[in-house]
């Protein structure tokens, strides 16, 4: 697992899940702070076909598995604070 | 949309997803911050049988889609700070 070139590897990612992982288009999940194993296993059902989204189902099908353990390392790098309003 | 009531109505949640949505159980998603369209659609599809897992199909069965709109409601006013590493 490589973070930084996971990171490189999600300039693709960025124009929806936003350049530190807070997305940035609607109804677009955030990633950052998401564990590797989670992010990881979604990657590999978009691009198996077990979860489909008409555009991430696109942009999973070329990874390698290599690109999805770096681009989980790298999302997953991200520190998140979550404050619950009172 | 009653955050106030999804909030209770997380209760049951808090066990994988942690009280404030930052996940307590390993290959589980932070849930704080999202957003309520993104968890919306997600608890339709595991509830409706087109995206599966299994703890969430069970636990999405009895929702109604007040109980959806209200967990939507509470984990996307959730503030969350993400902070990249340089």
């Amino acid at each position: 697992q490589d973070a930084a070139a996971g990171k490189a590897r999600a300039a693709a990612c960025a124009m929806c899940h936003g350049p530190a992982g807070i997305a940035a288009a609607p109804d677009t999940p955030n990633l950052a702070g998401q564990p590797a194993s989670y992010i990881e296993e979604q990657l590999k059902a978009y691009r198996g076909g077990s979860r489909k989204h008409e555009v991430m189902s696109l942009m999973a099908r070329p990874l390698s598995d290599a690109d999805i353990a770096n681009l989980a390392a790298w999302f997953s790098s991200i520190k998140v604070e979550a404050t619950a309003p009172k």
